[in-house]
């Protein structure tokens, strides 16, 4: 999986229908030392995940094993909301000490 | 997904006989700053999508899940067409801000 | 899918059971200006494409659905030759105004 | 399967339901002379991997076949902890060299 | 497929119980012009490819189905050994005319 940050949404109204009810977040990638890249992915949520907020985003067929997606033409789901992100001896990222 | 542009078609007369009927946009990506970049991909669509307009497009496996696709030895298929994509409080693309 | 040119083959005596009989191309892969690029891939063909030919690729399972590959282990194949790749208004490859 | 170091831990509270259990390791992925790389993997780690371990990860579909992974929408797992890796006549990595 | 070719070997004693007699082959691959790259893949070897071969390998869920692969948690397999790449008018490789 890779670490990525909700950063907006995509809406559609003409799409396939199975894909009727998905919520498509737009995720830009966080890089190893905990910057913004400049790669994103647009990904299904049904984790409920808000702006701002650190994901895990699954990419090709195990993104269709979250809750109702196993028919949908998805490549992409949020499977997790992160709390913390610990590298060695120190914490990349924590939920609550970003600003709230 | 990735978001990308319709900018064109590709047809073929020769193929596999399950790819029958399939029609095959060319789609170059569009990068986080909403700009195209230098990638593209040949999709399926089933939507109807046209030329200028933005779309989503899944890759690998999900591809096939979109309608009359299971058997086609595809990889990638157009699965939504872009209204909008908001990025923090503002509108990275809205389909009707396009000039038409 | 990305659009390759045939350019070569690969031979093969000692080689999975399943894959005896399999014709392996080698496709080098065309970028969004019809430009060779410096990525290739080798591919099963079924469809029958000739050498100087641009054809459509398709890899990861999808490559699978193709005739009588079902349990062949690849994970790249041929399913189109191209007739045309049009780009706005204009033309770029038209298998007919290749020299022959 | 690429080679990587286990670099660290990412904790998530909400989550998808069938990762309720799943433990996941930060690995930074192993470059062909054997230096870290920008490049990371989240992965879902059965085996008992430790930091500063080198492990291979395992991508796509094949990181559910590892055990009770089956139902998870993951696309990283680790499979194995590696003890040697051997280029031609010397060793790039052995696990007892590693200073413990 | 890629086109690659043997450079060593990873040995692993702790690993998921189904990798058990699991051959593990450091590839590196190799480029359109026929040299190595700076990108490798660990393959499971089941054709019984020896160092210096060239090889072909097969990645994502094509390589489980090798021999007695099924249910092995990989992600890339050499699928065969390869006797010549021949591009135009030329031989990029023979197996044959290494150096023996």
């Amino acid at each position: 999986m890779q670490i990525a940050k909700v950063v907006g949404t995509v809406v559609s109204t003409y799409k396939e229908d199975n894909l009727s009810g998905t919520k498509f977040l737009m995720l830009q990638l966080i890089d190893i030392e905990g910057q913004l890249s400049m790669d994103y992915e647009v990904a299904a949520d049904t984790v409920g995940a808000g702006v701002e907020e650190w994901v895990l985003v699954s990419r090709g067929s195990g993104a269709r094993l979250v809750r109702d997606s196993e028919k949908r033409p998805i490549d992409a789901a949020v499977i997790a909301i992160i709390d913390t992100v610990s590298l060695d001896n120190y914490l990349l990222y924590s939920k609550k000490s970003e600003g709230r």
